[in-house]
């Protein structure tokens, strides 16, 4: 084992170490609860091999793929498909070479270490990859991904995988889930409810999606009533499929609760495609107060990603389509914008609301004050640019001074990247008992106290707030 | 002692910790400043004894009631009073239980160390509160509380307080405070000029509080010249009972210097009600320059509290009043906000104006700038949501560069749980000399300057600051 | 050597600080480059001897006078010039009395260190400054100065600068860098151009800048056309006084790209004194778009320093005129704000903007995840305030884990105060090493990687995104 340090990301100081590392033990090997994320249920539906090393790591990965466009490298030469369908370098060793030779920008980065201990774990890779050793990793991943312990339903359970949420949209039909449930497999891949497609009216063909909506609910989604029980006959399918949540990805947190006849209004408008940009932002924020409702009814836990400012390089996204890593985050506020929901339903103890932010000033200022004291409010794991080990530092010692760990829910790998989840488990057990170790070392907790969050940080959070 | 580390808070690294400690043994003992703070005066006036256990230390302290609240707990059982005079839970007992099942949520948490600490130092408890160590913990306390040793003229003589503040309102009669006057007690209880329910136009009742204002000081609170000459009656008054300064809880740091025509236009339709919000802003925003003018005659020290949404929780409001743990901070400018009031007097070093924020974004980008040039400025320590061991660290190493440690004013409490006072005090001497420690260990500071400088973070500065 | 630590900035914990060291040895002594700075060319062409102590290192220093005035001592009473020519203290040393009896208000912070390093290593003095040793500092400082071994050019070398860039507005004759050139002088000491004054509507006397700006470049200044000509032609001219980059400081990071026809119309209506403060804003920021598209063509390097609001306090800028400590940052966006020019030229890998912000919550937020996807994106080091320890370790910790450091550019001094470059230094190379030794600790680095980026962080990205 060259590359991993088996005391990596623990405390530098010896006895902190020490205390940290018995932390870890106790939770290194505890089963993985991946509540959030983005994986695609195809995968654990057909148990197909992976394809190339370059399409498992490369391609399909926004971290990796934004790094190397920083410095230059045109995403076509990656592999990454044209919006137009235009050639775009299909040899795979050419784009692992390619990879290789730019791992280096990767240093002091989480995907290195996501990168590392997969190359390290999975594959037997021990000596970085470079130029040097570009093909010789290559040839290894891609014969392992050609054995039949490499298939997603063989990683799955080498990963110790208790429960895999995907997130799919309001029109998926969950038919990968449906051969899953069918197919006799014990492993537990369940969906999430993402209705943005048919909330927000800035969307693409949102009057499309919401005649296809009608159809698949047998709802008359052309008035406001019907469109709401569509929501509801959706989500009763949702949670057939296993769904234990909604999820919802609004540029802010905006929030509204509007007079039905309002709110009914607007959403005729929307139809027409005859919102203004304000007017589409307060539909939005409305239908976050209506889904929170109806939260009270069916049990789903609400999940709340703002801050997002999508596809910011319009040439990029000509050229390449969206989610291509110009998602930058913007200034994000949440104590004003979250006040209609929670006048609403931000008392109510048997409703679990969790945020996830992209700006870290709101840690301190406005999310550990707010689920430090409604009932509905839990606090999710940083986020997507945050997801690092420094981030997740950051997290904990910023929270939970005002909101506990109580009021958090545990971590979420939230990635499309199937081969990194251990990795980044991994790394989120090892920050956290880091981070206990440090109040173990400096008297704020006892021993077993630290042993007790840090199984609750690994396990019992995510379990008791997604409801699993 | 079992639940009190010794070497609580200071640095992990044993070299650094050894600084940290013989720094710490240096400033332990020296006597308490409390120099703003909400302890009530009636309590030192009367030094009847502390009412039972829950009532001590839970259904007063919105940190420990607003975690509970968090996690699902009803106020009203937890004793906390209705607004409507309705029911609630009356038994100490029953409340004492419900906190201490609770009272793992606090784990990581300030609340924490500060209970821990009265627990431990006041009332000789030594195992971690929690559903079976409840009645114990009754028991022990209630005890206790009923012998002359834990009455509050005992306590403020056992916890070596030098002086400490209390904040009264403008319309405050202060009988308590002549009481401990006229009492012969040696203790030094003073108060501090809190105007808000007299500046503030959006204040309940507002006109009546003028009308009243006027009634105390025998000025024409009607007319613009009466109403500032009122303010300056009562100043005086409130310094004959040992006032050395003056308070303002705002809701952002904006500041006016208006034409006096025009502020008093805008104080004629005060009284009428007929203020716009941006009027009452504008308002509030010249009485702080007024204030300081104020301050300039009369020598009170100036402290400006902003950037708190108040009452954030309608239902809350309705159902228990005010200031029920729903307070949340909200972004706070102060670089455009200050400018009216530092150019009318920022640039004079007979005032002093200490500034508290909520938003901790300000410390390097505005503060420690603004507070690192201006004569008449200094920075209030980490306030509410941040007077956390952490919090006060980050302080620390984020304004120091800038502005130094002689721009800072020493450690405030600023609470209301007279028993944390001690702790919080401590943790605050802990943590600074932890940080020096830090500058000792890697060669920015001698030891010689790092003593001098606990000293003075421990008592000089918060003594010549609030010129005490 | 009594006030300088060997190993200060180092990790306190001993293992760590071993890595630190080692790390540190590696780079201690590679040559400088100082590409962006506002040192005075005319020292290195006259060679003159530098003036009296206090004319050295307080009258003209920022950061030391800011911190006096801030505890209450008059600008005059430290030799700062008045606007009006009036008069101030001019003995030296009656000021270097006065500053060192104020030393300790510098405790904790860069100048301190800065400072220390300078008074030991060029003159030798190694027991603190105070009032005690202000005579013997003056004395042997003065002493030296008047030795030729502390003239520019020979400080110059004694440092180990292998490129000095400083600050000229366009309308400089350079002709300082030319008597340098002409001297026969090896010393690199380039300029950058910096055009603020002919870019800005709201500059002082902005029609006549321009008026002169055609005289000096033979371009119809009256026209857009031959007013972007005219910065063509001056780009050319401070080019072949070695510019590598252009430098732009504006209030906000706003950019545009308008249409030609409504650009021309807004420069005819700046002409004419005639632009509001938002047309002055648009043009400033469509102004950047036209550099970064001269900069395509001529390969200049584009910096934008971004968010300080100038000259805060109108009475000391009436009595002292600009510059005189009273900046202070304000919140700057990025995302939105550079959205028009990144639109344009965001993509070119063949461009380099380095930005550089006063506003920390972007690092994370908004700087990092742009430029570790941009490619013509670089981020400058921490700028002003920020160029401390604490600050350089903060922006390590925060940018690497999403941008990586070869979107980073090493370390800029960007100093007045020629004495402090070394020190400034030295203290960059101490924060990058002590960062680099802790994730070498907890396994996030070979050791060989750390060297390579500890190199690279000294010298390498320097020399790289500058073109040096």
């Amino acid at each position: 084992m060259a590359m991993l340090d088996p005391d990596r990301l623990l405390p530098n100081n010896p006895a902190t170490r020490r205390i940290a590392r018995r932390l870890y033990e106790g939770v290194a090997d505890l089963p993985i609860i991946s509540p959030h994320g983005h994986t695609d249920p195809r995968w654990f539906a057909e148990n197909e091999p992976f394809p190339d090393p370059a399409r498992l790591f490369v391609t399909p990965d926004h971290y990796v793929f934004r790094m190397l466009c920083s410095q230059g490298v045109d995403l076509a030469a990656l592999g990454v498909p044209r919006a137009d369908g235009g050639p775009v370098e299909t040899d795979g060793r050419t784009i692992w070479r390619l990879f290789a030779s730019h791992y280096h920008l990767f240093r002091g980065t989480p995907t290195r270490m996501w990168l590392d201990h997969a190359f390290e774990t999975l594959f037997d890779l021990d000596s970085r990859l470079s130029t040097a050793t570009a093909d010789f990793y290559y040839d290894r991943i891609a014969e392992r991904l050609a054995s039949d312990e490499y298939r997603p339903r063989a990683l799955f359970e080498r990963f110790g995988l208790e429960a895999l949420s995907t997130t799919e949209g309001a029109l998926d039909d969950l038919k990968w889930h449906r051969q899953i449930a069918e197919s006799g497999w014990s492993g537990r891949v369940i969906t999430t409810y993402r209705p943005d497609t048919v909330i927000d009216p800035e969307a693409d063909g949102f009057a499309d999606n919401i005649a296809r909506f009608g159809e698949l609910t047998g709802c008359d989604t052309t008035s406001w009533d019907g469109y709401l029980e569509a929501h509801r006959v959706r989500r009763a399918f949702f949670k057939e499929h296993g769904a234990t949540a909604s999820d919802h990805g609004h540029p802010t947190a905006r929030t509204e609760d509007l007079p039905q006849a309002e709110a009914a209004a607007l959403f005729a408008r929307a139809l027409k495609g005859d919102l203004s940009a304000e007017d589409a932002d307060a539909f939005r924020g409305h239908m976050l107060t209506e889904m929170a409702r109806m939260s009270l009814d069916d049990g789903l836990v609400m999940q709340i990603h703002a801050g997002s400012y999508r596809n910011h390089s319009p040439a990029t996204l000509a050229r390449f389509g969206r989610d291509k890593g110009f998602d930058i985050p913007v200034r994000t506020e949440f104590v004003r914008a979250l006040k209609p929901l929670l006048d609403a339903v931000g008392m109510r103890p048997d409703l679990t609301i969790i945020l996830f932010t992209l700006d870290e000033t709101v840690y301190s200022r406005e999310l550990a004050p707010l689920a430090g004291v409604y009932p509905a409010l839990r606090l999710g794991p940083p986020w997507w640019f945050f997801d690092s080990a420094e981030g997740m530092m950051r997290f904990r010692r910023i929270v939970t001074e005002t909101a506990g760990i109580y009021n958090t829910v545990g971590f979420n790998d939230d990635t499309r990247a199937f081969c990194s989840i251990p990795a980044r488990h991994d790394v989120a057990r090892r920050v956290d008992c880091a981070w206990l170790a440090e109040l173990v070392g400096d008297g704020r907790l006892d021993m077993e106290e630290a042993e007790e969050m840090a199984h609750d940080l690994t396990h019992g959070l995510a379990r008791k707030a997604y409801r699993l």
